[in-house]
């Protein structure tokens, strides 16, 4: 298990923002609840007040494929650049499941997904990452906040 | 000036958290950007799932009053106790705009308003907050994560 702190998560901010920032993102949104902490972060840094969030819920069906529901919306009717934001891609199923109808919905825009960690394994790759999940991310918002701690 | 940092934000999750447990959330709608970091940080105290987020801007209008202008949209159709998160109350014009939306919107959810910081001149007072802003407030996901640093 990797243990995520924040200290890590300060110290990755800067190399991710610099990664992103070639793209002109205006729009940021971020994939409730992992991609939230990194999103308000990268808005901060990048300096981009158009912050939204979507939620999404994966499960398995019946036939136990990944299904994954899109709750919520978001309005990116003035947006151009639109920086997805997530903690990790891990099967990638969320983001592949996203991409589409957010690219159908809102042709006008051009999406780029940023995240801290991936998978080479993962159906869709983000476009601006940092690590490699070689074991378990045990990431500092699962960790610090537990009433048991 | 108040430096706010990540180990105060850590040692007040578990005392904010347990003001807000009793109100029994069901869904968190993080107020952006400011609220953010914490809405999630809640989400994962409170073990929340449905974490929303609507983004306000604020402006002074052409009489120089303070004008708050309502920014996307949250789905809280199956949603019954909402609690509202934000970083600080300062003016209040924020919230006590948004609220009356919100109740409008959906009469058939209770809502509630935590922050970090409340002020007690505001126009609205949190339900559930920790501290007294007696300085201005350097939180530090507005310095922890800018390009200079």
């Amino acid at each position: 298990m990797i243990t995520y702190s924040y200290e890590h998560f300060k110290n990755d901010l800067q190399p991710l923002s610099s990664l992103c920032k070639p793209f002109q993102p205006d729009t940021i949104v971020a994939v409730a609840r992992g991609g939230m902490t990194l999103a308000h972060a990268l808005a901060m840094s990048l300096d981009i007040r158009n912050l939204q969030s979507i939620r999404i819920e994966s499960y398995d069906d019946t036939i136990q494929r990944e299904a994954v529901t899109i709750l919520g919306s978001c309005n990116l009717q003035t947006s151009t650049n639109v920086l997805i934001v997530d903690d990790i891609v891990d099967s990638g199923a969320t983001l592949s499941a996203l991409m589409p109808i957010f690219m159908g919905q809102y042709p006008h825009c051009h999406f780029k997904i940023a995240t801290l960690f991936m998978k080479p394994t993962a159906l869709i790759q983000p476009d601006f990452s940092l690590h490699e999940a070689t074991d378990w991310i045990d990431f500092f918002w699962e960790r610090d906040y537990l009433q048991s701690h």
